[in-house]
């Protein structure tokens, strides 16, 4: 198996929402495409995969150093000596030739996108669902079926905030989710307990609703909501404070009695250590939403469950931040906790094919090759223009 | 004062060495322009800066997410209500809109080299050179003069490795140089402490030789070469291991009575608070490397030296990775410790104008308007390609 060319294409998101922090309606993606001259059905044999959301499309890191130092390396030292074919592992360490040490911001997308595809490209080879490689590459028996997901959005809206807001969530409910997320910290404190209220309503209780600051507030900001929150019993408080603030995520921790959740904003497994070691965050309750799409891919994000274990997590306590399909078949392979979902945004990345069964709460992959990302149908044009 | 065009080139750095972890034979660095409305002699005032060595050139952050968002933005946003010219903090938060928290890498450095050339502007725009500039925005009295300076070299070499190390020192000795710093980590530790002996030898003692293993030591190796070198009194033990492990710093600050020196892989205030409250620096004796032209540029590292005073640190414990003409202007600016300097490397970008004076451990800013890059005659013949 030879890898013969790589090529990247940025495409936005549509949807032009905000959360707290950012706008997205200039975000984009990194699709990825990984050549080789394995043919199928008279073709060569494609990987594709892309960054996930919400750190923005890398093509000058994917074509300037990343893509140039694989096609440019012994094509041998990409193979796994046991199986003969791609070794995500050590095409990423080929990628990150020459890399400094620390610094894990947009070079970690970059590098996940290509680390991906090398994945899907390894389940189309073996023609199996991405989940069934990935279980297997881990030494686990693959496994299908439902993991739990819950729908994100909840973003503020001009106009009637409440009533879309309630309309929202009931819509989510129809479509066969039974756990939601909203946004906070873009208004006062009181006017989103009036949302977070309304969205309790909706949602039947606090269990059913996790708030998502994006990372946004400072210290007193942090603990006045946590205070003002406690009593809801929420499923969990996400991304608090800066994510790199370990010590106020601690303090955090000592005083709000419910669940916090972060990590989509810790690429690499030394951050998610510091986390661990510094940020006081609770085995028997926290919640780590690390993203193999922005932090080097698979082969660094199962050292980071592998961490968790170390400090007394259960795999199920990771819940990846970016619902779409190549995270599902992560969490379905490695057995972790639940997926995330942006049902009618982010497209055409973000969200699931119309196959996968969603309902009482759960997601299940369907059976196509890879990650079956040409299930998806906006997503299929997108990859039939590439691979083209 | 208006922005009208902002340009960027990527330039490649002359010189093929490589460190313990890296070859520096496809790095490349951001040259960025920005050109304004005010004329001067018949041109625009063009300010003109670049990031710092190490970390890749960053066109495709500049140009598909930074640029633009400067270039659309209402100009009166960008200046100071104060002064009515640019002002570097608020043109950064828009090179930084809708950027989420976190994963501070490439994006630092791409930011930094638009913050910097706003105050090389400045200083042109005052016609003074930039240490005054930045002297006075930051409280102080511009005072020009030397600040300490050490040679950083020692790579490894095929051949008569020691022979070659040894005919360096001396030749960074004649140029005016009292001290040095060489690379360790690349051969064994026997090895590698006869290259410290023949160091030393040449230098006249530990106190002249730093040594730098550029972050690639695992605990054991870290803690092993700490052992070794403890009796040499050397200047310092830099970038022992990886530059995030703040446990793995704090374990070794506790058995090495010598100076440890790491900061030039922290790229935001965030990270840096980090290393500080869980790194064990000690304040009496080690050294903090963060690098402007990495990390967000001067609009950050103010922040970051503000914490090191806060954490009882001097400013002069503040000794800037990069050895070139924009961390000059900013050490003699602030008053910080002093400076590194690459001779024969690194070029155009590394390196001193030749009327930078260097004698007897020192080097000291010439008096040309701004950080003075156009009085290095490679460097400029690069700016004038850019700028013409």
């Amino acid at each position: 198996m030879r890898i013969t060319e790589i090529r990247e294409v940025a495409g936005p998101l549509a949807g032009a929402i905000s959360n707290a922090v950012v706008s997205f309606d200039q975000h984009k993606v990194s699709l990825v495409a990984i050549f080789t001259d394995v043919v199928r059905d008279g073709r060569p044999l494609v990987g594709v995969a892309f960054n996930s959301i919400g750190r923005h499309s890398q093509g000058g890191i994917l074509r300037e150093r990343m893509i140039p130092r694989i096609l440019e390396a012994d094509p041998d030292s990409l193979l796994s000596p046991e199986t003969g074919l791609l070794d995500p592992a050590r095409v990423l360490a080929c990628a990150l030739t020459d890399e400094k040490p620390g610094g894990h911001g947009d070079r970690a997308a970059a590098a996940s996108a290509i680390e991906l595809a090398c994945w899907d490209l390894l389940a189309k080879y073996g023609d199996e669902p991405a989940y069934a490689t990935i279980a297997r590459a881990h030494g686990r028996e693959p496994v299908s079926g439902g993991v739990p997901v819950y729908a994100a959005g909840g973003y503020y809206r001009d106009g009637d905030d409440l009533g879309l807001l309630r309309a929202e969530i009931g819509d989510f409910l129809d479509a066969g989710y039974s756990a939601v997320k909203i946004k906070i910290g873009g208004k006062t404190l009181a006017e989103d307990m009036l949302r977070i209220e309304a969205a309790i309503d909706v949602a039947g209780s606090g269990r059913h609703l996790a708030v998502d600051a994006n990372g946004r507030f400072d210290r007193a900001q942090a603990l006045a909501y946590a205070e003002a929150m406690a009593s809801y019993g929420l499923r969990w408080y996400e991304e608090p404070v800066d994510p790199l603030d370990y010590a106020l995520h601690r303090d955090l921790g000592e005083m709000y009695p419910g669940v916090l959740a972060t990590g989509e904003n810790l690429f690499s497994r030394q951050d998610v250590e510091n986390m661990l070691r510094f940020g006081g965050l609770r085995p028997d309750r926290d919640i780590l939403q690390m993203d193999a799409g922005l932090s080097y891919g698979l082969t660094e994000y199962v050292k980071m469950i592998a961490l968790m274990e170390e400090h007394g997590f259960d795999r199920t306590a990771a819940m990846p931040h970016g619902g779409h399909l190549l995270n599902l078949h992560i969490v379905v392979g490695l057995g972790l906790g639940g997926c995330e979902a942006y049902p009618g945004v982010f497209q055409p990345f973000g969200g699931y094919s119309p196959d996968c069964a969603i309902g009482e709460g759960t997601v299940s992959p369907a059976e196509h090759p890879g990650f079956g990302l040409e299930a998806k149908d906006n997503l299929a044009a997108e990859i039939s223009r590439l691979v083209a």
